[in-house]
């Protein structure tokens, strides 16, 4: 027994290590996203962005190949925290699903208000390939997800159109709810996207495609 | 009577020879507009625009600043274009401004498809102010004609927001039915947009704001 606690002590060891990596990272991600919310990409220098972060450019190179860089995987890093988010609750019907679904992407933008501009609208250098695949990629997912909620009669190109146009709607509402959140309700948005969505589902599948 | 026609003379050749500028001018703006659809902007020299226009690199210089000020200039003229194509028959009923807008609008995505995608996606340095500005512009005049035709009761911030949002699924839907045009009839989106404009006013006004 001991001799296997033993054993295991430098994998544990390493693990701790890697943990610590990989917060330290998440850490230098979430500063990205607040700086790249706040200021152009090109008025922000590697300097600025170690001095935030309280930490040496030498240590910042480590874990970033350059600002590019830095910035590039602070856009993969919003993706990858807005996708979880809103990860829905399989248990739930249809079209609770969607409405906890919204709730989720809009506390999201609520919550990280910068990120969420960063990540739809890029931080003055976004319109590379790059970026634009990730970003590209969140959407697509987004949408399968939704897909995969309706069902197989939601595989068609005109079903395709409409979801990437009511992620669009949900795109620039919640950027314009940004700006105006004093005035107007998280659920009263969400009511107008679910009644969108519906309004949507049953102009492109007739009464098949209703998610309640 | 003939005194009179000889003294207009100079100022109708000086008309004449600013039409010819003009003229020019938007010829190279759609040459702009179809070169920044289809590449990106660090991509392209002043030269290859040259080359392709048929001038002289100083001629260029002459209608515009620089290469940055090209692009600018080109997305001013694709914004200014397409608000034109979608002004509304005001003699019609609110509901066939919206179907008859909606028509125009995508037979200039249709016409105009490499114009429209820079202008909706920014040609690779869209995102700086100038840029922004225009197209923020565009969609602010374009929402302003709808709330004209909804009428007052449609100043509310819950309907300002929902409106961005339905642009944003014109935009988003109209993007994806670029790539689907063959599988997916324009008629068939319209039917789409509108049923999600009527659902969106619905939620946020009630029956006033019926459009029909």
């Amino acid at each position: 027994m001991l001799g296997s606690a033993m054993a295991s002590l430098p994998a544990r060891l390493l693990a701790r290590a890697r943990l610590d990596v990989d917060e330290r990272r998440a850490r230098l991600l979430a500063l990205g996203l607040q700086l790249f919310g706040k200021r152009e990409f090109a008025s922000i220098s590697i300097d600025d962005i170690a001095l935030e972060a309280g930490i040496s450019r030498s240590l910042l190179y480590h874990y970033f190949r350059n600002k590019r860089g830095f910035y590039v995987e602070t856009i993969r890093f919003a993706a990858e925290q807005l996708h979880q988010r809103i990860q829905p609750d399989l248990a739930l019907p249809p079209r609770e699903r969607l409405e906890q679904g919204l709730h989720a992407y809009l506390d999201y933008v609520a919550d990280y208000a910068d990120a969420y501009t960063t990540l739809v609208r890029g931080g003055g250098a976004g319109d590379d390939d790059e970026v634009r695949t990730i970003v590209e990629r969140t959407r697509e997912a987004i949408i399968a997800d939704m897909l995969a909620t309706i069902g197989p009669q939601a595989e068609t190109p005109l079903v395709r159109v409409a979801l990437r146009g009511w992620l669009g709607m949900v795109e620039f509402s919640a950027i314009e709810w940004l700006a105006r959140r004093r005035e107007v309700d998280r659920s009263e948005l969400v009511g107008v996207l679910l009644a969108a969505c519906e309004a949507v589902l049953t102009a492109t599948l007739g009464e098949r495609a209703r998610v309640d």
